[in-house]
C-alpha cells in the first residue's frame, strides 16, 4: 500500500539536496547558462544516455568514470561539447578540478551539456561563473530555466510517496528539450534527485524500465542528438524504498516531463497520442506508433487538421508491420473514420474528426486487429514555427 | 560499343507507342486528368511496386493477373483507389472492360492511379473520359502533364541507343512525384516503354537492378505511399538489344527523373546529394545517406543555408552505422569543415560553405574512414512551402 502525491520543490524536495543557477554570459539576454545541483552526502547514481554514436563529451567523460558515487553535476546552455575530441573531455575535468578545489565538497562532480555541436566550451566564462554558486540555494527552478534550449517554459516536477506507517520518501526531476526529441532519447536532458533509500542497481534498472515507454515514447522531429541524458541521483536519506512505488512514481514523473516536452516540441500547438492496439506484438505496436509520430506527412496534416485518415493507413503500410486493409480500424478520439475495410468517412464524420483536431490534446487510435500488442506514442505537429526555428538555429 | 543518346518524343519515342489524355472533370481547373499509353501490339511488361503493405487497388489488380502481356496503361490523378478493398478492385476491372469493348484492341489492359487515398473511383466520369481517348494519339507530353499531383513540372525523358552497325532501339519514359518521395519508393509513378527486343525477365532484372540507386535513393520527406509503381514495356520492335548498354540507359533515364522529382519535391528549393563514402559496407553507406536525406534537422539546415555540420554528424551518429568522430570527414562540395576529429569551420570556411548552401544544386560529403562502402542520396530542404502543400491537402 502506498500513495504517491504531486509536490512542489522540483529536484530541491527530497532532502538534501541543492540547486542554483548562474550566468556565464553565454545568451545574449545575459540571463542563467550554467546550473548546479549538489547533495550534501554521497549519492548512487543511474543513468541513461543517447544511443547516437557520435556520444558527447560529458556523457564519454561520465562512462570513463565506471561505478561511483557523485554530489554534484554542473549543466550548462548553449553549448553541447559535442565532436569535441579528447580535448573536450579534458576541458570538463578542467572545469571541475577548479571547482573541486574551491569548494572542498565535491565528490566525483558530474557535467552535463545542451546547445550548439562542434563548439568547444568556452571554459573561462563557464569557471568564473560556476565560482559564484551558492551551494545552499535551494532553486530548482532556476536551474530547470538555466538549461532551457528553444523550450518556451521550464519542466520540473516532484513527488511524494508515502509508504506504510507513514514512511515517505520523495523524487525531484527538472529537464529540458523541445527540438531533436526522437524515440531512441534526443535533445533532452533529465535530472532525477531522490531521498529514496534506493540501491545503485535498483536506481539504474527503475530507470530502464520507465523510459522506453516515457521519453522514448516522445517524438517532434525523428533526430537523436549525441548529449541526451537521464541522471538519478539517491542520497537514500529518507531511509525508506517501495521498488514498486518508486517504479511507478517515476513512472509518472518521466511520463509527465516527456509529455511536456512534446508539447514544447518547436513551434508544436499539439499534443497527439499515437495509441496502437491490435498489433501482432509489443513491438510491432511500437513500430507502428512511432512511425505515425514521425511521419512529415502525419505531422503536417494535424497541424492542418486535416482528418486526412489515407495518410494514417499508409503511415502503418509503410512501417512495415503487419497489417491489412481488411482488419484495420481508425479512430479520431471516439470518431470512428475507418473499421475492418469499411470507409465511414463521410461529410458529418469529416465534420467531427475535423473538430477532434481543433483540440490542444487528442489521440489517434489505429487497430490492427492483428493480435494483443499495443503501444502509445506520443508526437506533435509540425508547422511554420518549426521551420522558422530550425533554418537558422546557429545565427 | 554503344553509344547513348537523348531524344525527345517521351514514351512516344520507341516505335509503336501511343500516349495522350483528356478530362475527367477531376480537377477544378477542368484540365486533362485521365491519360494512357497504348502500343499497337502486345508488350512483354516489367514492373516495380511500392514496399507499402497497404497496397492501392491497380497494384493489386496488376499483381492478380501474374506473367502477362500487355498494351494498354491507363492512368488517373485525384484519387489512388487505396484503402478501397475488393471493391477498388472491381471498380478497376468495370473500367477497363468498357474501354476493351469501345477500343476492340487492348490486351489485358492495366490501370495506375495517384491522388487521395480512402475515396472510390469516380467511375462514372473516368469511363466517359477514356472512351475519347485517341489511340493514334502520340501526346506523351500531355499525358506526363495528365498524372501531375503536387508537381510543379511535368517529368519525362526518352533515349536513343546504337549499337553495332548502326542498330539501334529507343526508351522513354513519363513520371509524376514531389512528395511522399521516400527511400523504399513513394508517390510516384513511372512508365517506361521501348522497342528494345527484350525478354520479359530481362526487363524486370533490368528495372530491379537501377531502382536501388535512382528512385530508392531519393527522399524528399521519407514518407512511403501505397500507389508507387514504375511499369516499363517492351513491343521489341527494333528487332535489337544489348543488355549492358539497355541497363545504363535505364539508369540514366531514372535517375534524371528521380532527381527532378527531389528538385521538385514539394516546396524545395535544393537538390542535395549527400555523398557517403569510407563506410564499413554500401549497406551502411546507404543507410547513413539516407538518414541525412530524411533528417528533418538536416533539411531546415538546408533550407536556412546553414552550414550547420554538427547536425551531420550527429545525424551519422544517430543512424546506426559504424562511425567515430576521430575518422570522419565532413565538405560542403570542396570545403573541408572537419577533418577526422580536426575542426576546421572557422569564419572563413562558414563563409565558404554558406555560400556552397546557396547553390541550386550541392553535395554534402560525409567520408567515414571505416571502409570502402559509398551511396548517393538525394534530398531537398524542407521550407514554409512544404508545410503549406502539406497541411491542407485534401481540400
Amino acid at each position: 500500500m502506498y500513495e504517491i502525491k504531486k509536490i512542489g520543490g522540483g529536484v530541491c524536495a527530497p532532502q538534501g539536496f541543492y540547486a542554483g543557477a548562474v550566468s556565464a554570459g553565454l545568451r545574449p539576454d545575459g540571463s542563467d547558462d550554467v546550473a548546479f545541483i549538489y547533495a550534501d552526502t554521497p549519492c548512487e547514481t543511474a543513468a541513461v544516455f543517447t544511443t547516437n554514436k557520435m556520444t558527447a563529451a560529458p556523457i564519454r567523460h561520465y562512462r570513463k568514470k565506471g561505478a561511483f558515487k557523485s554530489n554534484f553535476i554542473l549543466m550548462n546552455a548553449k553549448n553541447a561539447n559535442a565532436m569535441t575530441g579528447p580535448a573536450g573531455i579534458d576541458d570538463i575535468d578542467e572545469i571541475l578540478d577548479v571547482l573541486q578545489e574551491k569548494y572542498g565538497v565535491l565528490e566525483n562532480p558530474v557535467m552535463s551539456s545542451t546547445g550548439v555541436i562542434g563548439v568547444r566550451l568556452p571554459k573561462a566564462e563557464i569557471i568564473e561563473a560556476a565560482k559564484g554558486f551558492d551551494l545552499t540555494c535551494r532553486d530548482s527552478l532556476g536551474a530547470a530555466k538555466a538549461i532551457m534550449t528553444t523550450d518556451t517554459f521550464y519542466k520540473m516536477v516532484s513527488s511524494e510517496v508515502v509508504c506504510e506507517e507513514g514512511k515517505r520518501f520523495r523524487i525531484g526531476a527538472i529537464a529540458k528539450g523541445a527540438g531533436m526529441i526522437n524515440p531512441s532519447m534526443a535533445t533532452m536532458l533529465c535530472f532525477v534527485t531522490t531521498d529514496a533509500d534506493a540501491p545503485a542497481a535498483e536506481l539504474q534498472s527503475a530507470l530502464a524500465s520507465v523510459t522506453p515507454t516515457t521519453f522514448n515514447a516522445a517524438s517532434v522531429d525523428g533526430d537523436t542528438s549525441t548529449n541526451d541524458t537521464v541522471m538519478l541521483f539517491s542520497n537514500r536519506k529518507s531511509g525508506v524504498f517501495d521498488a514498486e512505488a518508486f517504479r511507478e512514481a517515476l513512472h509518472a514523473m518521466l511520463l509527465e516531463l516527456a509529455q511536456m516536452m512534446v508539447s514544447d516540441g518547436e513551434g508544436a500547438t499539439k499534443l497527439v497520442t499515437f495509441h496502437v492496439t491490435g498489433a501482432a506484438s509489443d513491438a510491432e505496436a511500437e513500430t507502428a506508433a512511432k512511425a505515425l509520430s514521425n511521419s512529415l506527412l502525419m505531422k503536417t496534416a494535424i497541424y492542418g487538421e486535416d482528418p486526412n485518415w489515407g495518410r494514417v493507413a499508409s503511415t502503418i503500410g509503410a512501417s512495415g508491420v503487419t497489417c491489412d486493409e481488411s482488419t484495420l480500424t481508425i479512430a479520431f478520439d471516439d470518431v470512428l473514420v475507418y473499421e475492418k475495410g469499411e470507409i465511414l468517412f463521410d461529410e458529418a464524420t469529416e465534420k467531427q474528426a475535423a473538430a477532434v483536431m481543433k483540440r490542444e490534446k487528442f489521440s489517434i487510435c489505429c487497430d490492427l486487429g492483428m493480435g494483443e500488442g499495443a503501444f502509445d506514442a506520443y508526437g506533435c505537429d509540425l508547422g511554420h514555427e518549426y521551420v522558422k526555428i530550425n533554418a537558422d538555429y546557429r545565427t
